[in-house]
């Protein structure tokens, strides 16, 4: 597949909504600083031109699409700017609409969507309350979500349909589960001490969460994920949902 | 236009969120209880059987897709039940893909569903602080989000591309400024008193807000907006955002 426009994609290693973009595109075929620019924008000193030109709310992730071809720190005023990473995998499905990345049965793009939905409405601010140290259950509001996640997903494999597809289901929800996994494990975290290793522990060994358990291994097993997760990101750092 | 599939829309008049998809079927041109069935929910009294069987949220609104044809009060196991509202306006979009829901380009597509986004994130919130009488700065909060969506907009006509397409955005927005329009007229609210009808006058009046009037009076005259929002809808009732 190949893009009929040039495509900047501004992003951060560290940002789960950003990573989701870069999902998105991997899966499509497209080649990170071949097919399109990937252009990192270190969060905590931002270049001047980025709000002004690129992106007024500041925030990772955003696209230029179209107009002249640039190294992404001259961009161009006669690109297309868009931001907000649910915005930004569905544009990039649009722009193949041919990929897996939406099923072609409106019921399944239906649940497709849905599924980001209960992630975001549901695990999301669950995920931030517990790793602030704030969850007044513990992990109990992150147990219920994933529950909540695997009522949707399809019985074995990825998420939607009989989960041998890669949809923006998973886009949207890999980069999280990923920086849980980290977190976790490490007990890097406002939680009490040791809270996150037994949570993870428990996140492995309970039959409860064995649907997610092989979720996630399948899904963390892609080649865009290990292209897109590296080390650098290994780092805990404050989720914030937005 | 005509569905492949029986659908039933669980809805009711009073809430903006049902009435987006009531706008979203209307504007492809089908009929309700024609080519579908529109089954309205007492959101002070709901069937006993409308959670189990068609949202464990009990929300409204739902669409059950699929099936047996059914009056709705007897919804079948084998039809797939669809909730929330951006969700569903985009299930409508991808069972009528030759409609004017989605413009044919990515980018328009992209806009369509950044619009959505900011009055999601932007005007839902300062409207309902707003109607809640806890907006510290009276109005402003409306009038702010009310501007970024302005920045958004078509030169003239409707919201997307060149305003003369009704699409998703449209379907999205629509529903909260007439409830906005008839709180605010009627100064039915927490706020104090008058600051309803000063309020409105201020939106119909100020050079600042010029465009958006434009925009919402040629949004209320559509025959899809005068078909589904009623003398019955124009009670106030406490608007929340989810």
């Amino acid at each position: 597949m190949a893009l009929a426009e040039p495509l900047v994609l501004y992003t951060a290693k560290i940002c789960p909504f950003a990573h989701r973009v870069e999902l998105a595109l991997a899966e499509t075929g497209l080649k990170s600083n071949k097919d399109f620019v990937r252009y990192e924008i270190d969060l905590k000193n931002k270049p001047e031109w980025y709000q002004p030109k690129i992106n007024p709310a500041s925030k990772v992730p955003a696209i230029a699409y179209g107009g002249p071809k640039t190294t992404g720190d001259q961009p161009s005023p006669s690109s297309t700017k868009i931001a907000e990473s649910l915005v930004l995998i569905e544009f990039v499905a649009d722009l193949f609409p041919n990929s897996s990345l939406l099923p072609k049965d409106p019921v399944l793009r239906a649940k497709t969507r849905f599924f980001i939905d209960t992630f975001a409405n549901k695990f999301g601010p669950a995920l931030f309350t517990f790793q602030s140290g704030k969850a007044p259950n513990g992990a109990e509001g992150i147990f219920s979500a994933i529950e909540q996640l695997q009522d949707l997903m399809a019985p074995e494999g990825l998420a939607i349909g009989d989960g041998t597809e890669f949809t923006l289901a998973d886009a949207a929800v890999i980069p999280f589960f990923g920086r849980m996994e980290v977190s976790l494990k490490n007990d890097f975290g406002a939680f009490p001490e040791g809270e996150g290793k037994s949570t993870w522990e428990t996140l492995q060994t309970d039959e409860r969460f064995a649907r997610w358990k092989k979720y996630w291994d399948t899904a963390k097993a892609r080649e865009s994920f290990k292209t897109t997760f590296d080390e650098v990101t290994k780092i805990f750092y404050p989720i914030t949902f937005s």
